[in-house]
Formats: C-alpha cells, structure tokens, sequence
C-alpha cells in the first residue's frame, strides 16, 4: 500500500463483503493510529511564530522588554490578543467522559482525540489550538460540571476562544451555557453546535437535491442527546415547523406530557423541545415516520438502529441522516434499498460525511480574527449556509452534498461568513474589513501546509516507516 | 543598528555615562517589545510534529483510529506520555500576580512574559510549551493559593510538567510544596528552585575563583523572598554552614527570635531558615557583613540598596550577588571599587549574569525524558554542580563564573545530570539510558533551531523590518 494510504478499502481481500471490509479499515486505523502515535511522540509541537534575529532579541522578547507588553495589558485586557499568542489560540477542552465511541476514558485519556482536534485546527483553519483534558471530578469521584465551569472560566484569559469537547450527558448542557453566559471569549461545544451546523448545512442541499421547502416537511430526530438536540434547535430556527418536527428518545418521543424530562432540570433543553414540536405526542418512533421527509438519526452505534420497513414508511425521496459512531444505525445501501433518496453518515468511507471538521476550523477563525466574545446561533447558521453553498457551487447529487474537507476555500469563506455576522450581532471586539479576513485565513491556512510540508522535506519531521503501515494492514487482515 | 542587535549600547551618544545608556537601553527594548508582539502577534504557535503523507491519515491521526490511542491511555495512564505530546509539553502557569518587575498585572497580563518563557523552552532546550495566566481570585477578588493548587491539579493530566511563575508571595510556597506533594509530574517554581540553581552554581564557581571553601564561608542573604529563601536552602543543602549564615528581610535578620514570622504559618519555609541560621541573632546587615565572604542580595531595585561602605566592610575576595530587578542593589563598578572581588547581577548587559535560562530548559528536558514523578532538590543541585563545572571546562575568571547561553551544550549537560539524579532518586518512571537522553536533547534542540531558521528563510517568519527597530531606538534616545 501506499503511504498516503490511498484505497485502503482496496488492500483487503476481494471476496470480502463491504461490512467486512469497513472492520477490517477501522482496524488497520486503530493498529496504525496505536504505533504512528508512538512513533512520533504526539501529533503537534510549538515553535516560534517570531523570529530571532540574534540573542539579543531575547531581551525584547523576555526580560527586559516584555515589561512593556505586562504592562499594556494590564491597562487594558484587550490588548493581549494582539501582543500574545492569544489572538489564534483556542483551547480544546475535554473531561475525557465521552470520548467518541469510547466513553469514559480517564482525563489522560483524551488527549489523542483532543490532539488531533489540534492538529485539525491548524492544518484546515490556520488556528494554533492546545489540547487540555482536565480533571473534572470531585472528591467523590463524581464529574461536575461546576468544576469544569469554573476551571474554563480561570483558564479562559489565556486563550482566544475555547472548544469544548467530548463531555458526557447532562453536564455538557450547563457547563456550555453557564461558559457562554459568563466568559468574553467564544466557548464552542463542537459536538453540539458544530454537528448542529454541517447537519444543517448538508440538510439544506438535501432538500436542495429533492426539491423540498424545509418549512414544509416532516422532520423526526431519533437521538436527544446534545448533538441531536443542538441540531435541532438550530434547524428549528432556520425556518422548520416545529409542528411538523418530532424527537425521540429512548423512552418514546418528547411532548409536553413527558413529566420524567421536566422533572428533572438538567435536561432544559430537552424539555425545550418537548414544550414546543411534536403536538401530536406522538410516542412511536416507526408511527413518526410515515410520510416523513427527513430522519435525522444519532442515536446509537447500527446497523439494524434503523430498520429498512421504517425507511419504507416515509415520503418518496426521503432523506435519512444516519450519523451514529462508528456504525451509522442502517447502512446507506440498506436505506436506498428501502427506498431513501439521499443519505448521509458521519462516516468517511460512505458518500455525504457529515463531519465537523468541515466547520470548526473556519467558524473559529472568523471568531478570533473579530475577536468575537461569543459564537452565537445565528453566527453557526451563517456558517452552515455558506457551507451548504460552497457545496451547491461545486454541484450538488444525491451522493454530494457535502464540499470536501480537502478544498481549504470553504474555510476561508466560512471564516468571512462568521467574522460578518458577528459584526452585525456586535459581539465582535475588531472592526476588520472581511476582505483581510478572507486574505489572512487564506494566508494562515496555506503558511500551515507549506510549514508542514517544509518540516517534512528537510527530515525534521520524518515520514512514517512504510514497513509499520504494512505491518498494520497484515494485523488487521489477520484479525478482521 | 544590525537588525541582529548587536552592540545596542553602541548606539547612544558617546558623552551618556553607564547608567544612561543602562536606561535607554531598557527604553529600547521595551519600546521594541511592545511594537515586536504587535507586528507578530505573539512569539510562538502550535505547528504539526507528525507528517499527513495524505488525507487519509486522518483516520489515523483522528476518528476513527485514535480510539486505540484513547483506551490505551485508559487502561494505563502512563501511556499518554508515549502516545500524545504530554510526553514533552510543560504548562508555563502563572496567576500573572508578580510578573518580574511590574508586581499584579491582572491575569492575562503575563501572557508575554509565559510566551516569552515558552519561546525559550523551545529553542534552549527542545521542550513544547504551552503559556498558561490563569484566574486565581476568589469571590472576593483575593488571589487564593488553594484555587490555584486545585486548578494546577486538574490541568496536570495534559502536561509532562508544570513550570510555576510569577506568583506572588506567600501564596507561591504553599502553591509550590502542596503541589509537588499532589502532582504526579514536576511541578517546578522557575522563581524559587530555578533561581536557586543557577545562583548556586555561580556561587560554586566564584568559590574556585577565590580559592575559598563553601562550608568555611560566611555567607549573607540580603532579601527573604521565594528566590532568597530557596536559593538559602539550596546552599545549605550543598554544604554551607548554618552558623554562617544569616538571611534579612525588611524588618531585621531572621532569627529564632522572630515572633512575627513564627506566627504567620504562610511564612513557614522564612520559619525555617529562621531556627537552622544566624544563632547569634544578629539584626543589622550591615554588622552581619563585618568579614562575611558572600552577600547574596535579592531585594529591591537599586542602586544604593547596599551600599559601598557596607561592601567595604566584608572579608578579603569578597563575593556579591546583587540580583535585585531591572537595577542591581548596588552597580557592578561601585562594588568592585569597594572591594568586591567578583560582582554577579541579573542583568545580561554586565558581566555575570544569574540567568533562570541557563537553568529550567535542560532541567525540565532532562526531567521529561525519563518521566520524572518530581523534580527533587537534590535533583536541583546536581543541575547547578554540571552548570557550574560546564562554565570551568570553558575556563573561569573574576568576569566568567557562569557558562553562556548560546552554547547549548550546557543544557545537553543539564539533561543529563538531572535524567540520572531522577533515576538514582527512583523518581523516574523511565528507565531511559543516559546516551539516549543526551542524543535526544542534543536533536531536539538542534531541530528546533534548524525549524526556526527554515521558517524564516522561506519567508513563513518574516524578519522584523529594520524601520522599526530604528524608530525603537530614536525614541529611546529621546525619552533617555
């Protein structure tokens, strides 16, 4: 196999059915994931951004001189994102409690998947990111998200915004809106409002694709978890009906008549929606779904989540989001089967991956570079529109309505989409022309690659061995 | 002026006398500091240390293959120091309330002297970090040494060490010795133990100098602070002589007869040096120096905090640290002319500078390669013997006790002392060989030179325009 790990899928046995092959590749991921982690020590490291002429620039850059950069921020706070680092710098916080699939993992223990988010962060967006997996727990052992609460807000004056990650069900709701409430830098829960805003964006090109009016169709979301219920207020607010809109969870659906969610005031913004969609109280998920237009589903790892009789049951030219991980809830082929016109996974092996890093890389960038004091819904929608049109540029089909995460314009025109609205909002500290913010997220996100590239092609940064990859691939085969 | 800095004393009118062109020469810098961070935003960022041969090694590098990463980490803490870069990343914390000379500059107003000192790590010592100025004031405003403590303990377990700064006293002991009982990885204060070690190692040589014997010499610290008291401990611990040796604060000698600072527990490590020093009780600096061989001041900025009389007063050869900040207690040519043999400052525009950079990059480095638990103090003084006897390779003279920083040798030597001590202390969790730490010490700092200057040929890291640095110097000239 190649290095650049072209057709993986392609390495594996041709008699090998596709569900085969899929465990087969996340295998192989895992085993290679295991050893190139080791092999090089992590994924990020810090270098300058400022040069050094000579040593004696040390005596601006630390003592004496630095004085003057204390000193000028004490005066006045804002200035420490123009004369630090802080001006790009995000920091990706998690407590380790729900780490993609793997739930709890010990705080250490997110630090791959927090770090790759940095990683991420830099190559898409040109935005320097530091990976913190805090300790989140109280002397009974117990995760509080008071602690995490106020750990962000201590934390937060180092840093220009922060992105919140992986944090488990209910305290992920009170520690983003008591963060978004209460520090001046944007606090983003990517898991909520950024699976909110590239489901939105690859929502609207589906209905694009079929020709439907989202204020018109039938809308059930089976999952309520922040993800699910995120995206759903954001799509509620682009213009859904809400009476056409129903959510379920594993308990039936949310209406007004479910005392167990409103009894319990961790779950706000699930009793939200039970308040305002589904006033049929209806309780079936597969009853929700006849002549529905759209299932959006992030409920748990499929197949068979799904079950293709109640695909069957929808409107003609359904559309099915079917973003559980690793295993979408029904497989895309199944969906189709049983006749879904458009589906969408979170997955990079099938068509239409509903991926956040189609989104935060850019929507972060536009927020540091207005210095923006929050991300606010509104600004999220503007950046799952101008996705969704970046998209539809490049046209639009049933197996293509999401852009690729290999054009990097969709981050520079997501950052120009976010840094405008939040000047319009007024949450943003710098008044600075859009055409600068175009010019530098072009800039910063092209200085990362060429960077990369430089580190590599010198031998700083050597190139994994390919005998690793080979071992890898044999392992998985072995295994699979 | 070469936009290398060199000679920037140089550049002021010849009539101007030292302390003039001392000023102006504070005046340039700061000036340059300030427009320097402007121009750059910052001194460091976050850069890949990992190839992408391919997009395809996100599945790799992120979801879904980082799952392997995520519960090996779980199943083995320790794992996160091979698997992520916690295994070379030191937090850089301070709660911004004594930033060197300018006292309280509210939280992020640290952040350029942290990003300086990050900056630093790199460069000297092939060490990542990560400047962290956090909120330590409780509800009423007050800064709180236990909310500092807790916050430390949560961040820790991201960092292979944590390097304390700036904090203002007495909060910094209790910060200091309740973490490094709590933390599982060095918790280092650069302000106490670092000053401590290169003090010592300075002191150890200036001793060959003179030709004198640590534990015959009578030795006085003027100034009671966390610097002074640590750098007290340390030289006890390699050998001075309790009863020659006497520390000063403002109000008068520590002695046990100090009722004041007995009863203030914050004070307990002032408590010490008062029961274990100066049994003859002496109250006066200037009686205590009658004959001393060693006056060790870190008090206040001077000149004429000590005084030439007093100097004058001390036995033949006589040794005086005046490290008091921006301007030394008393000036190097005022000292000598009083008899002082060799003058140390910590200032880098004299001869003899006592400089915490020669110290914490090889030490933090040497500690994170064999994944120390602790930093000990005898881990410490190990650090300052192989500085000390790195600067006598290079040949010692009244004007060259310590070794220059841009030999980076020395911080190879560091490393090293400090990865053994760690092992014979069994504070370790590495069992690395002592080639190996000199070989990667050696590579990492050279790489992060060599990345440094790519960066800047290539032109991703501009050079300062020379306009700027002259419009520094004009304005210092004029203000001087």
């Amino acid at each position: 196999m190649d290095i650049q790990l072209d057709n993986v899928a392609k390495q594996f046995p041709a008699e090998w059915d596709g569900e085969r092959v899929a465990k087969a590749q996340t295998a192989f991921f895992k085993a290679l994931a295991l050893e190139a982690h080791r092999f090089y020590g992590g994924k990020i490291q810090v270098l300058p951004r400022a040069s050094l002429p000579g040593y004696a620039w040390l005596n601006a850059w630390y003592t004496p001189g630095v004085s003057s950069v204390s000193t000028a921020i004490r005066d006045q706070a804002d200035a420490s994102f123009d004369l630090s680092w802080r001006g790009n710098v995000v920091a990706v916080l998690s407590d380790s409690t729900r780490v993609l699939g793997d739930g709890d993992v010990s705080p250490p223990g997110g630090l791959g998947v927090m770090e790759g988010k940095a990683f991420l962060m830099k190559i898409l967006g040109g935005v320097d990111a530091v990976p913190i997996c805090m300790d989140s727990r109280d002397a009974g052992g117990r995760n509080d998200p008071g602690i995490m609460v106020d750990f962000v807000r201590r934390l937060a004056p180092s840093f220009g915004a922060v992105n919140l990650e992986d944090i488990s069900q209910p305290n992920c709701y009170r520690v983003l809106d008591d963060l978004r409430d209460s520090c001046d830098i944007p606090v983003w829960h990517d898991d909520a409002q950024g699976t909110g805003c590239v489901t939105l964006a690859g929502l609207l090109n589906a209905l694009k694709v079929v020709g439907k009016d989202l204020a018109a169709c039938r809308i059930i979301f089976n999952g309520a978890g922040a993800s699910n219920t995120t995206i759903a207020r954001l799509i509620l607010q682009s213009g859904a009906d809400p009476e056409r809109v129903a959510m379920f969870d594993s308990k039936g659906g949310l209406h007004a008549g479910r005392s167990d969610i409103e009894a319990d005031p961790r779950f706000y913004r699930k009793w939200e929606l039970c308040r305002t969609t589904n006033p049929q109280r209806l309780d079936s998920l597969a009853e929700a779904l006849e002549g529905a237009d759209v299932l959006i589903s992030l409920s748990r790892s499929g197949p068979d989540v799904i079950h293709p009789d109640e695909v069957r049951r929808m409107a003609p030219n359904a559309i099915v989001f079917a973003c559980a991980n690793p295993v979408p809830e029904i497989y895309p082929a199944a969906a189709k089967a049983a006749g879904a016109l458009i589906v969408a996974t979170g997955r990079g092996d099938f068509p239409n991956q509903v991926n956040n890093s189609l989104g935060f890389p850019g929507i972060l960038k536009g927020a540091l570079l207005v210095r923006a004091r929050k991300i606010t819904d509104a600004m999220a929608v503007a950046a799952a529109r101008t996705i969704a049109a970046f998209a539809e540029k490049q046209g639009l089909s049933p197996e293509r309505i999401m852009p690729l995460m290999t054009d990097s314009e969709v981050f520079v025109e997501t950052a120009v989409a976010v840094a405008r609205r939040a000047l319009e909002e007024g949450v943003a500290r710098r008044i600075l022309p859009l055409e600068e913010v175009e010019a530098v997220t072009r800039r910063d996100i092209a200085d990362a690659h060429k960077a990369l590239e430089l580190l590599v092609q010198t031998g700083l940064i050597p190139l994994p061995p390919r005998e690793m990859v080979e071992r890898c691939l044999q392992q998985a085969i072995a295994c699979s």
